[in-house]
């Protein structure tokens, strides 16, 4: 059985039929939603390369996956999305104290599964989670702040997707590893190819947001633009832009009368003339270079690291 | 120096100086509002029962307030209420992203600050915080549930007040015995202690916000009756009262065109007619009579027990 399919029937089997039906029906709903399942998996996949019991890593896994899914019912909350995975939200089925209700008990339910982690190891995977849970809360105000700041650098944007998104890739990959008894250097190696694919990952997403085909892709492209998101695409057009071109970019994302269409097509033939595009796959390929390198460090043989190397090479084959 | 100023100390002296500022600004403003501090307190004086050290008991103690303040802070949020210990509460100084963001860091928060306890008490101490901490959210779920259910009976009230009161005093006293090395015997009995002050002393705010005298009270009297609050005041009158005061009862009740000091009076009058003051009394004095029992249970002296018999007694001398 390969690890998602080891976490995907474990989350199948999680028992939400739980009173009061108001707290718990909610989360059920949420969980039931499907996804990649990418946290759990990474865990068993880190656990497997150091031959531990799936069975030991499990808590965890399922631990992070409670924990993602927390963070994104809050998430949709706080920016009033309607749609999660071609679904209504939590917010706009039931409704916004509900929402905030049973977020919070997914929250207590994340650390409920986690406590069942051995207890020589539960301090230390404890500790990681709780740094990695307030990284990851950091990030989300980091990205509200960025809204409304002008003086937002490329620096600050790659700090921001490291909090918000790469943090918690790295924290599944090393407390799998943690768990099944690999040494320090390894965990390291490990956390550091998570958060060089995360960022990595964000980075083509952003690009895809741009670049992307709709129906590939998944989602409507154009957001970010339409939203004058301050993406890796925007900070590196404003840097390389000229001032009468920086001028128009600004006045084109704040034109709020325009059609989007034409908005979208105007700032992406701007950001073409620019080569931005090319310089976030430049982006792109160094996180991943740096990925693979950290994966060279790892003491486990060549056949245990391929899975690591095809799933960097999955996430990034995503193509427009 | 007391249980009380201990933690006060140690509360003070928390950091929340940190970045991004829009994350924890609302955390030291929430955790500098002052308030009893029962519940570190708590955690403390059991922990000195047992002699325990209190620096070891300083962590579990301190997660006990951050994390009784994070459910405050959402609570306002899903009532909307306006004012806190007399100052604006975090989603009206800020908004209400605010509020559901730095609540959430605050329950992680109260995790982190819980995983600095002895690795070898780690484990149950975690376990039983997770317990209580989901408790909580069912009470909150209950006490939502119940304002639209019309078959809420007396035994689902206190029910719901044990999840969303008495539970979170009760771990207190159950961990700070723990982390000292109390026995289960001695863990139970404060445990159940804990349970029955804390159904006491909600009776008695029941009771208070009909009969009390709102300068000593500290807050407005009448609001349960105005927003038919099914207490155990109203719930008790319902089953006492005659089908003609049953009707005249709930005719009042949802009135909504009524003067507020007419309705408050013409309520008060009923449940005067119908004796559920002594009732509620009588109610009070059972479970504090169970809660002083518990204590007979416990393994230490009766100097040792003097401070919570104390407690039990000033708790419960909130005189109208």
């Amino acid at each position: 059985m390969t690890a998602t399919e080891y976490v995907q029937q474990a989350i199948a089997e999680l028992d939400w039929q739980r009173e009061p039906r108001g707290l718990y029906e909610p989360i059920g709903y949420t969980l039931s939603a499907g996804g990649k399942r990418l946290r759990p998996s990474l865990a068993v996949i880190a656990s497997d390369m150091f031959d531990g019991k799936r069975e030991e890593v499990l808590p965890a896994a399922l631990a992070l996956e409670v924990f993602h899914n927390f963070t994104l019912l809050h998430d949709d909350v706080m920016d009033k999305a309607s749609v999660r995975r071609g679904r209504p939200t939590v917010h706009v089925r039931w409704n916004e104290n509900t929402a905030i209700l049973s977020g919070d008990q997914m929250l207590i339910e994340a650390y409920s599964l986690l406590s069942k982690v051995r207890a020589d190891v539960l301090p230390e995977v404890l500790r990681l989670f709780n740094k990695m849970a307030t990284e990851i809360c950091e990030g989300q105000q980091y990205d509200v702040d960025f809204e409304t700041r002008d003086d937002v650098q490329i620096e600050d944007y790659m700090m921001m997707i490291r909090l918000k998104t790469s943090v918690l890739l790295a924290n599944a990959l090393q407390t799998g590893a943690l768990i099944a008894g690999a040494g320090e250097a390894d965990q390291t190696a490990l956390y550091n190819y998570g958060i060089e694919t995360g960022l990595a990952f964000q980075l083509q997403d952003d690009l895809l947001d741009v670049y992307g085909n709709p129906e590939t892709f998944g989602k409507a492209t154009g957001g970010d633009i339409l939203c004058a998101k301050k993406t890796f695409m925007l900070l590196t057009a404003m840097q390389s832009a000229s001032d009468r071109e920086r001028n128009l970019l600004s006045r084109l994302l704040a034109d709020k009368s325009m059609d989007s269409q034409e908005k979208i097509a105007a700032v992406t033939e701007i950001y073409t003339g620019l080569n931005v595009r090319q310089a976030c796959e430049e982006e792109m390929k160094k996180h991943t270079d740096i990925a693979l390198a950290e994966l060279d460090k790892l003491s486990v043989s060549s056949e245990k690291k391929l899975i690591l190397i095809k799933l960097a090479e999955k996430l990034l084959a995503r193509k427009e």
